[in-house]
């Protein structure tokens, strides 16, 4: 199937199944990433107390954890949370932002992984210090920090460690499993001017993993094509990242078939290909 | 007094007084929550420390207390919130987010509705959920989860074990004290695809009764009628969930009294006319 | 240098050196301050937790404190980070919002201005709450609360007791050392419909002084006029506080030299003339 025919009917499968997705996001990012989810067709639920998360999360369908404002009394819920996920078979999705802002963290987001994540999904800095100290953590402290070590590079070694497909987001968003690399190629520079843009995208590809559990690694690189494709839509209309927000989630909401078909923009990445496009 | 007249003599009344409400919200709902409150004209405060909720609560006009995203660190204060508005003759506004999500969440809502809300606001599964475990826990564990229940019904029933005036939303929102019931008509169905439009008419309701604290039936239905109006003219201009969200607020605080008076629509349902709505 | 070649110089340099601002705010707020950030060239970063707050701020540029929904377990973080940040040599900014809401929250604020704020930002009342409540203190229980105090006073005052740079929001912004007295007169009165203008307001001071920290005062007024502009701009297209919201955002992203030259508007008050205008 075409990238943009797979797209549109995971796209269409959302909207139909309208799939509950538990989010546990950071403060900053609940107001996106519930818009983002509805937009999209999914249900957004955001639960992260102790209480409740080992009752709720085997009800969702797929689950999200970031830790963007990470503190300690939301760790243990989280863990919880994909603990549950995992134990009921459903997907979750870990978003380490700032993984390296401090131990504490790093720390929580390599507890996180050990629980298995179905994607990792970050930027080049946060999937090269989440691959680096990964590789630290196995091999007993010795510091390979100060190597220059290429995100994608980075996030093949994360998945394989890891057993989960790795996003990497940037001008092209990358995804991998560990053996083959998807290149998706939407979305546009402004994006990144809008808080918790990346976020969003986080729990779209929740929404799309859900609805197609045996291929993450393809739903991933839809999720994150169909986000990229809302954002060039919205950037037709938008004077700035404020109104950028607005249409792009007025974008994802409308996409149709014709668009989505003739614009997605994933393909599989051949290592000489690759090579050749990031010299 | 026409309903078109008595939602505008209200909705003059907050923007001249700009009622101080105090809100315990839920982490997703506070900005749009504290942005409706001020479009309408009233002062929003969002105060949740245990620390000053029972200094603070009697200074407002009203209270809303939304579970959205409960903890456990976080009811103690809606608790004490709760009983320090009422102590003070203030209305308070229960607006019971999933109720049934959780134990947890079940059992903080029908504690807090011990607490004597004056309206409680919920979609109907809220409200049935709610009815439905009221009448559990005053039945001693008999078990009518399983009862196909109407929301309207759940609706009365809840309002006549709780005291509190009790709103569902939908399609058509009804209002009832647990013997008449208002129909309010005003409204679209895109605003479900914006996370937190409950959360901020529950809001307004408190500004709403606020003011008018001897007619908590009619100024619900006004609330829940002016913020459905806002939706409709929002709704002209919108292309999608996020314009329609930003013209909504736009067109909640532009409201004039030419609008408000021909296009508010609330009226008191006879029981056959609603049996006959609901087939 | 013209108060407007000043301004956009400022803003260019922000543009340029992306200094990281790190914030603890209010979680009203936390949107638009990180948005507000992004747009003027800033990179925010909301980090809360204690765990990571000493390891973090140093990292920072700048740092922001914004007490708006307090609550006790936050206010050890707030504390660290303002003491790691004054250690670090980086200046940091205090938003007293609503301080006299409790004795927990006015405590809170004292607290935090004995550890050094390089600038405060605050609402008449809120300056006016916390230079008489710095006076009682200081004269150790003597009740001036009802002095009938000027906003302008109580700032000179409050600058000159706590070594603070202090901004009074209003009409027009006064910015004191405690001798010198800036008036800035960018902004418009629909500001003040939305939420957490005044949150991203002060975390934008925090950017513009990171950049110019040997000249709070004049970087204090900068970035008060920038913003306001960005409100006169953006309210040239708004049709009511949503879409001067997001004009705004989208306004402050595309300032440009000319305007910002041309309609800054930022003077050294003379005392006369001050007492002239406040007549």
């Amino acid at each position: 199937m075409e990238c943009g025919a797979a797209a549109w009917a995971l796209l269409e499968r959302v909207r139909r199944s309208a799939p509950l997705v538990h989010c546990i996001t950071n403060l900053v990012s609940m107001d996106l990433v519930a818009n983002a989810l509805l937009a999209a067709g999914a249900s957004p639920a955001m639960v992260h107390s102790l209480r409740e998360v080992p009752e709720f999360a085997p009800r969702a369908a797929a689950l999200v954890v970031n830790v963007g404002t990470l503190s300690e009394p939301w760790l243990p819920a989280m863990r919880a949370a994909a603990a549950a996920a995992a134990d009921a078979g459903r997907p979750w999705v870990l978003d380490p932002v700032a993984a390296s802002a401090s131990e504490f963290r790093m720390d929580a987001c390599l507890g996180l992984l050990a629980l298995r994540p179905t994607v990792v999904r970050g930027n080049p800095s946060e999937i090269i210090a989440l691959a680096s100290a990964s590789r630290i953590r196995d091999a007993k402290g010795v510091d390979s920090s100060h190597e220059s070590i290429d995100a994608v590079e980075a996030a093949k070694s994360l998945a394989l460690s890891s057993g989960a497909v790795v996003a990497v987001s940037g001008a092209v968003d990358f995804i991998t499993d560990g053996q083959n690399v998807i290149g998706a190629h939407n979305g546009v520079p402004m994006m990144r001017k809008i808080t918790a843009t990346g976020c969003a995208v986080t729990a779209l590809i929740a929404a799309f993993v859900a609805v197609d559990p045996t291929n993450t690694l393809e739903a991933t690189a839809c999720a994150l094509s169909i986000f990229g494709l809302a954002g060039e839509l919205g950037m037709e209309m938008a004077k700035g990242p404020a109104s950028l927000r607005m249409h792009l989630i007025d974008s994802l909401y409308g996409l149709d078939e014709k668009t989505v078909a003739s614009r997605v923009r994933n393909k599989r990445v051949s290592l000489n290909s690759y090579l050749h496009l990031s010299k």
